[in-house]
């Protein structure tokens, strides 16, 4: 299955057993000699949630959660009839996450929203050493040459959102290791480039720490809608163009929570 | 399946069809978004022969024919029954290929061999604008700076091999461009660059024309060891180390022909 491009090998832990999880991430990962992968899901019983989720990266190291798999995992349980209910807890490494699913016209789940809980401003929890309450449209010298101005987000994990034109020529290889690298972020950062099409559209890429640039990344989505508000870019419902497909996200006022809504899709079904 | 690292998607043709290969090929070879797989082989009854194969790479575009899809094609027909000889004429858009299938003990199909025909030395048909009978180690300059002796070989394709020692830390990217244009090469050329490792053991790494390294090319091993020989490096059969795995090739002095032998592996099996 995958969301949005993101694809990992789903496995229904209710009737399948896997011994050495951390061997069969990396085995089958594989995209040559293997199924192919970003990695392995294994749906399981919960003790207090509906289902729980544990993720396995495609270099076997466990993983806390993700917001295309748990699309995906919302999708497996309801067409699998694991259960009837729409909406739905999971219990993740990261915490217990709340799931909304949505019918296509085959009865099937079409897309799904996920509460990605509430965005994070203060620069200490973010963590930046940019001192002051928020950091919004802040001017920032990169290798006392690349000049941007900077917001900064954190939905769990790091984010600079940075506004500019152009997006799909940016040199992302170069510039992308020289913000996430950058002194100013003392655990580094993720970084979103983002071009507003309109009031409720944006387009956008993303250099994800430790990885480079990837085709989504959905706290990245949040937190540049997050940050797209707060400088008046957009409303607080907004479509994100992203290279591996599209997102839809809400950053409520009733609640302060972002809630992220894509599709999730099955590919193929198999035996190994 | 797989031949070692060359993966494709094996589609039963005497009981599926496919109306459209080319965007079934496009499609499902997305390894983010489809099966993924370096594209489509589809097996069929033939007219003249056991079985024949159309082969689509990623792109929609049709192939003639490979080494490693058709040891594949080998133990699927086998395996799932479709046949039970072990000597096998095979159909593709580059002539009529014979297959040679060796079991395991759990009576499937282990390794095959596969006819690769003639080795080609001359000239005007690899085709090169050296003029001689024969290249064998030949000291050429590319780019007036980069010397290499070459011995060139066609296998229906064109190589250039070279002989040389530490391949694991040459930068091919820099190097296989200039010997693949290289003006001595009117239709651009495949190069390998072979490690000896004893007579009957050599280590490989290719740069293809059109695809720059890969993990393994089955008419590149076997220019190779006809080059190993003819340089006096090696016996007529020798193992081929490459990136995605081994291959054994017996250049034969009774009929000068060129046989391959390699695994084929089933990774898994599904519907969709």
């Amino acid at each position: 299955m995958h969301g949005i491009g993101n694809d990992y090998i789903y496995v229904n832990g209710f009737e399948e057993t896997i011994d050495d999880p951390v061997s069969f991430a990396i085995c089958y990962s594989d995209r040559h000699k293997g199924i192919g992968s970003d990695g392995l899901v294994i749906i399981l019983p919960s003790d207090d949630c509906d289902f729980k989720m544990r993720m396995f990266n495609a270099d076997g190291s466990e993983s806390e959660m993700c917001g295309n798999a748990s699309r995906c995992i919302g999708k497996f349980v309801y067409d699998k009839g694991l259960t009837d209910k729409t909406e739905l807890t999971l219990e993740t490494l990261a915490g217990v996450k709340k799931l909304k699913l949505f019918l296509g016209e085959d009865k099937l789940v079409e897309t799904v929203t996920v509460d990605m809980g509430e965005p994070i401003f203060e620069s200490g929890l973010i963590p930046t050493t940019i001192n002051k309450p928020s950091i919004i449209n802040e001017p920032v010298t990169f290798n006392s040459e690349i000049k941007y101005n900077i917001t900064c987000v954190s939905m769990g994990n790091p984010h600079a959102v940075i506004f500019t034109t152009g997006i799909d020529k940016l040199d992302l290889n170069k510039i992308g290791p020289v913000t996430e690298n950058a002194a100013i972020f003392p655990r580094r950062t993720n970084t979103e480039f983002i071009e507003v099409l309109s009031t409720d559209r944006i387009k956008m890429r993303v250099w994800e720490r430790g990885s480079g640039e990837t085709m989504a990344c959905g706290t990245g989505a949040c937190a540049s809608v997050v940050a797209a508000v707060l400088n008046g870019h957009t409303g607080r419902k907004t479509t994100v163009e992203l290279l591996g497909g599209e997102l839809t996200i809400e950053w409520k006022e009733s609640d302060n929570r972002v809630y992220l809504t894509g599709g999730a899709t099955t590919v193929f079904e198999g035996t190994i």
